[in-house]
């Protein structure tokens, strides 16, 4: 599969779960002439090839009619930011938005085996971090947040407004993506345990 | 699409969701006649062309068979109270079912990236509001409940009963109404914490 | 549709909505001979014809191959009870089996729409009570505990058990079962504020 | 249906449940020459007969390219440990991660119907046990922890892991591992109650 195929498939998926509503989320991979990005307002369950934009590293539009997502400069932002980074897959959870308001310092993990599905770990017995950034509309604002914050390897959550997962490769990102909003839910589970 | 095919359409995805059970909700379009609505007591996860009537701004059918919802009255008296509306959507789901009971005099919401799938709303960082009326099994009885907590651009909640979205479009509709579920499962986990 | 088709139908829909888990629950619906009634042990989510056995109202296998669930003597003991029945559900849910343990006397509701599912009821303005009989392996014994809770025109919980929804005819348990594990979802979010 | 057959039928439902994320989890079924696991990393929503591996009761691969599971050595273990035992289905689920971290000494069930579906069980009205061993990274001291368990004729948690569940045959720890998961889903329900 191209690029191009794995990050449509990977929309269809996230679509799928539930992860995109309200024509929400937005999604990109890295390639030669810089990436490839859902346009804006787009429906992700009926997603298509036309619905991507090819973009420079600075978020300029070189192929594809739509306007880009409002936050495609923030993808632009990761892809300047850090080179190992090859996927973005941002998407808006129930799980996400309520806890990164609860925990705005960031939300500490300790014991799961999920863990070690987060690149660089091999255990379960060691206290990891899912970091939160404050959100904000204005994308350099937002951009200035998630580089003070930086690195953060399998990606970040925004404040009451969802997770952005990152990886190597589409295939890590989506083990990313779906390994934090397993642990989210764990940890919203257990939540309502220590009222 | 058509009018009827892209209302046929949010059926059969508002179905899908488990918003309809037990043959519950009801759906509408405005098209130059009136509007068209679905007929009572089908099952919305099988809905055809012919499970929709034509019906005029005063609520009496034009054409097609069966009898309309007992609440296409409600629907006709939006169209009416508003030209801006396009389209109605009617679920019965539990988020909205029980929140409006819990929060009769309506649901604040602050600080969601979500509020911006709202039409007329560009930040997070605002407080806007989901209204709740009362219910009532009269529908002059209802409308007059929801005239007077006019305007609600995206729509209300009905106490006890579900919620009602309304658009300029089918698509705006649908996007207005997946937001409020959205926020109100995020309500739903929060007021879990409150206790 | 035939009965048969239309039962069938049905529990492949119950199959589907997850509430058959561990090949649980058990169906049947009321022919001339007596009552067609799933034979034991099936997964319902792969249900076929030839996974009904036709019984006579003493519970007789009179036609097909396999062993009757263990409570097919319930459902024919329901349709000796009370010829209105057409159909009998029996479900296996999380909010059936959790909420028939902690109200062992019966589920109190008011004011939800969705009441007006259940056959003879016209408004949410009312109360109306989900009854809950006592578990028991021994099918005379839970026979008992039915026959003198009757009647119950919408179904009854068995506790830590299940639901089981009749109905008059194939549609009208279907509405019922669904208008059941609905309030009780409901329920269920409502006593999680009420600790 | 093969063995082979039956074990790829279970694992594309397990995957379909969503009790597989991040690629998590592994599955096997014993042959005569020894079992057939799951390679590590496979997406078990896209599970293909060449995902299998066949290796030897001491975990050696037979045939098969790719690299066994991880903790294919424990499935190994627990076939050497108990003649009876034909399949293995490991599973990640937020209700086992949770709740084997907040029992760790197991978590007792009585009074739940479903309590059937666990072999040697025939009532309701009885006291059982869902075992929770303590999770390890080292696979000879995670089978030690089982082995000391032992006999656990339904499988058990791993703490902060997931659930291996185990059966004769395919079909009876299918059967196992869902009534485990609904059993943990009505145990979460009520643990919130006694807040």
């Amino acid at each position: 599969m191209t690029s191009k195929d794995e990050l449509l498939a990977a929309i269809a998926w996230a679509a799928s779960k539930g992860w995109t509503p309200a024509t929400g989320g937005n999604f990109s991979a890295r390639v030669p002439e810089g990436y490839l990005v859902t346009a804006s307002g787009r429906d992700k369950t009926r997603i298509q090839a036309d619905d991507l934009l090819l973009c420079d590293l600075d978020g300029q539009v070189l192929e594809g009619s739509g306007k880009p997502s409002a936050e495609s400069d923030l993808h632009a932002a990761l892809y300047r930011l850090d080179g190992q980074i090859g996927c973005v897959l941002h998407t808006h959870t129930v799980a996400s938005t309520v806890l990164s308001r609860r925990f705005p310092d960031g939300i500490a993990l300790n014991g799961f085996e999920m863990q070690k599905a987060l690149q660089g770990n091999t255990t379960h017995d060691a206290t990891v971090c899912l970091p939160v950034v404050p959100n904000a509309q204005d994308m350099d604002e937002l951009a200035a947040h998630v580089r003070a914050a930086w690195p953060m390897p399998w990606g970040f959550l925004v404040a009451g407004h969802g997770i952005y997962a990152v990886g190597a490769t589409v295939a890590e990102c989506r083990r990313h993506l779906e390994a934090i909003e397993f642990l989210l839910a764990c940890v919203l589970e257990e939540s309502r345990w220590s009222q």
